[in-house]
């Protein structure tokens, strides 16, 4: 539809997830036309960005060094680890700021739909963490998804004969939620998981 | 809250038009991890699309070339100018498969708020392109905003003197819509321009 570059700059833009042709056109008129952008910080970055950031050599998640600043952190809890699926789950964790414990990313979940066994995640270098004695407890926070729950289940049962506390994270309501509109199984799950009132 | 370069280019995503921070985040974790993308095609055309695109001397779309593919085109009609907004709205109307006359991009409408006044946009050249006789038709296809109508009003008014036609694109109900849902002032202006039937 357009002349060439400006095409080929639209299609590229449209295979970014959640960008549609609509989106993808915007975006490439602003790279094209507007003042105050400089379209050549972001080039650098997609340039290099391949190169420049790595697996963390402990946990899986993403760093521009050896080992990501959790893992090398000393002040962290270094005997929790906290296992998630992917390294987006560590930043939203990190958010909350309740969480003073280590990671361990898992890049990906079971999933027997699209061949992704156990052998695909990075669990060795997990197993590898657990031989280490100063591990005490594993939090399982993989998604409340069906394959994350499946994910779930398979760690538990390779972690418990271990002898390290395993536990997932709770399962309820979420704050602000009005009861009547919770599904079933969330509000199934908030019963089953009471607690005393303190 | 990410390392140093994975929010750098979570930011500079964020930059661009309709992204919010979460897609961003999703855009950066895509460009970081997906296997099946290669980023550097995009970061060659970042690096390079200011360079390549110019605007048309002619008509002020954006092209290539010296002149774009419509104005240097013998068998599109060179009598009737279209005047737009956006080189976007050539390739809105191109899609149309209705016009095979040429364009005129003013880049932007008159808004005095915004400080943008007629010196602000490319009506040199029209005007130039109006001095040569071979122009009979000019339509007027500026957006159904208040601006663009305003804009509308002062071509026309700067147009009629030469001796040129000027049109407007119709205003009316959109193919497909329901007249109970219609604004009062588009179905006001569906019916001023009720057609006859043939």
């Amino acid at each position: 539809m357009y002349e060439g570059v400006i095409q080929t700059l639209i299609d590229e833009l449209g295979r970014f997830p959640g960008i549609g042709p609509k989106s993808a056109q915007r975006i490439a008129f602003f790279v094209v036309q507007d003042a105050k952008y400089d379209p050549s910080t972001l080039a650098g970055l997609l340039a290099t960005i391949r190169e420049t950031i790595h697996y963390c050599i402990t946990c899986g998640n993403l760093t521009e060094n050896e080992q990501c600043s959790i893992c090398s952190d000393p002040r962290r809890d270094h005997s929790t680890i906290c296992v998630v699926e992917e390294a987006k789950d560590v930043a939203a964790i990190e958010r909350t700021r309740e969480y003073d414990g280590v990671y361990h990313v898992l890049g990906g979940v079971i999933n027997p739909m699209n061949g992704v066994g156990p052998e695909q995640l990075n669990l060795k270098t997990l197993i590898k963490r657990l031989g280490d004695e100063t591990v005490t407890e594993v939090i399982l926070a993989t998604n409340s998804t069906v394959e994350g729950e499946a994910t779930s289940s398979y760690l538990s049962r390779m972690i418990q004969p271990i002898g390290v506390t395993v536990t997932r994270l709770a399962s309820g309501l979420p704050v602000g939620a009005d009861l009547e509109y919770a599904d079933e199984i969330t509000l199934g799950r908030a019963f089953s998981g009471r607690r005393n009132v303190e």
